[in-house]
């Protein structure tokens, strides 16, 4: 994927539409969430997670899916792309302009998995199965991997590396039968318990079994560390990353605690920009677009750079 | 210094009472300030900043300097300090029972110092030195030593490492000079800009030149990278920091931005916790310190860890 491109290019996946507006209460409007999406698409971001093809009565943040991604004016050399957890969801997704990007899933904690989706990690697997078979129907190849609680879960406790590693295989091996390839894996701190260690050594070990595999970093700023475990992704080599406009995603006034949102996409952007990383990003608009979104969740948003004038020095 | 200590062992000395309390608007009663500094002291900190003698007309927020410093219930093996910036505020602090921690100052951006004190830095020097032998006469031999703007300038942008240099090497003769040595020096990113490639370029070019200097950080957490430029220090063998619980210190909703607050304290030990560094500090204590800090302005500070419960397992 990311061999034409230098080694200090970092992609970012804008979560803040998806993610991050899944996590507020219900009643944002279909306008507030274009008019975002739009702004964010003009600051060179590559790729904006926009929506959630899920269940409605489940999730009513997300019921206007076909809306939202119907009703945005496309730039060119964006991906608009949404989420679906089942076939059903895809097919949704498929009757619209949304730009497919095929997820393969599984948990590194059976109990995790259990308790958010009531499948065990065979029958997970077994279901991720059936959505391959739906994406080479489609003629769709390549699939982004998710592993969940890679580095902690809120049921289980620590999560071994070799947990990692049985997940990473178990995708890897469903890829091959069922001939999806990966364009990455990411790993995913689904609680935010991620250390700069944690990743060290489960980086360090996924890299000794499978050298070529790319991975990439879904991290959330729970508590404090986020933009430090992005730091120590980026010194290993990590170039994929998932972030969220202003660290929207969770909201401490609700006491929503357990959605503690992403890292916030323009504090990463910065530290790229201060630790000589390109991204393609306009750091100012996408500031602007931080603003924008604190507007429309009428609070402000934890992410820093936003608060202050950028240094006027180069850095 | 810490040479008694564990090389894993990690000094905090919380600036939130002091350096926090004077970015908030002027009105924070005594008895607050007295009650949070009470409540830090039983956390196992082992350094609190309470206070500052400085012009009670230029500085409201600090008038009660002497009210707070004498009502304070002393616990054993805790250093109640507080700050001064010349003579007459070192006589002050003289007449209280606070715990006297001689400073010495520069600037490693001349402009800085010239809007801040109306000096150059070699006037600014002279006052150090009428300072030191003023510590001299009170039996005093060993002071803190303070660069400010480390790391970057508002007015001069980039700071160069020889910069840094020099103002350490200033500092360093007038202790010859006059007979102080120093404990530690302590590199403050007063406007946070500090990177970490930034931090690394800096501490090594220190290293090189006065391998056994005891360098400290002050870092502030302006542009989101605060705990990230901690972290390097960490691994860099920085052992000692100045924090402030909760990131109290510049008020997000009051447009002071200028200020925003140190490290937040309860982070940087939760962040040496998982990173295997000890800093005897009880956590949940010093989150409900950080809570009450809260409750005392009156609105949510930046730290994180305070939000969310401890992961149960051991980190």
């Amino acid at each position: 994927m990311s061999t034409q491109k230098s080694t200090r290019f970092v992609q970012i996946c804008e979560e803040g539409p998806r993610e991050g507006f899944q996590s507020e209460p219900p009643g944002i409007s279909t306008a507030d969430k274009v008019a975002l999406i739009e702004a964010l698409a003009e600051t060179g971001l590559q790729e904006i997670n926009c929506c959630s093809f899920v269940n409605p009565q489940q999730v009513p943040q997300m019921a206007d899916a076909e809306a939202v991604i119907t009703q945005i004016r496309k730039r060119a050399k964006v991906k608009y792309t949404g989420l679906w957890l089942n076939q059903k969801g895809f097919e949704r997704a498929q009757a619209t302009p949304v730009d497919l990007k095929p997820t393969l899933v599984t948990s590194a904690s059976e109990t995790f998995g259990m308790r958010n989706t009531k499948q065990t990690r065979k029958q997970m697997l077994e279901g991720q199965r059936t959505l391959a078979q739906a994406y080479k129907s489609a003629g769709l190849n390549t699939a982004a991997g998710y592993v969940f609680t890679a580095f902690g879960c809120n049921y289980e406790g620590e999560i071994s590396p070799e947990k990692v590693l049985g997940s990473i295989s178990d995708l890897l091996t469903l890829g091959q039968e069922t001939g999806m390839a990966y364009e990455a894996m990411y790993l995913c701190d689904t609680i935010g318990t991620a250390s700069p260690h944690k990743l060290q050594t489960v980086i360090d070990a996924i890299k000794m079994r499978w050298p070529d595999l790319e991975l990439a970093l879904h991290l959330h700023d729970t508590r404090g560390t986020g933009l430090t475990n992005a730091y120590v992704g980026l010194q290993m080599g990590i170039r994929r990353f998932d972030a969220s406009v202003g660290g929207l995603g969770g909201c401490p006034f609700a006491g929503n605690k357990a959605a503690a949102g992403n890292i916030c996409t323009e504090d990463l952007v910065y530290l790229c920009l201060l630790e000589g990383y390109e991204t393609g990003i306009d750091l100012d608009k996408l500031i602007a677009s931080s603003l924008l979104a604190e507007r429309i969740v009428g609070r402000k948003l934890p992410g820093k750079i936003k608060e202050v004038r950028l240094p006027s020095f180069s850095t």
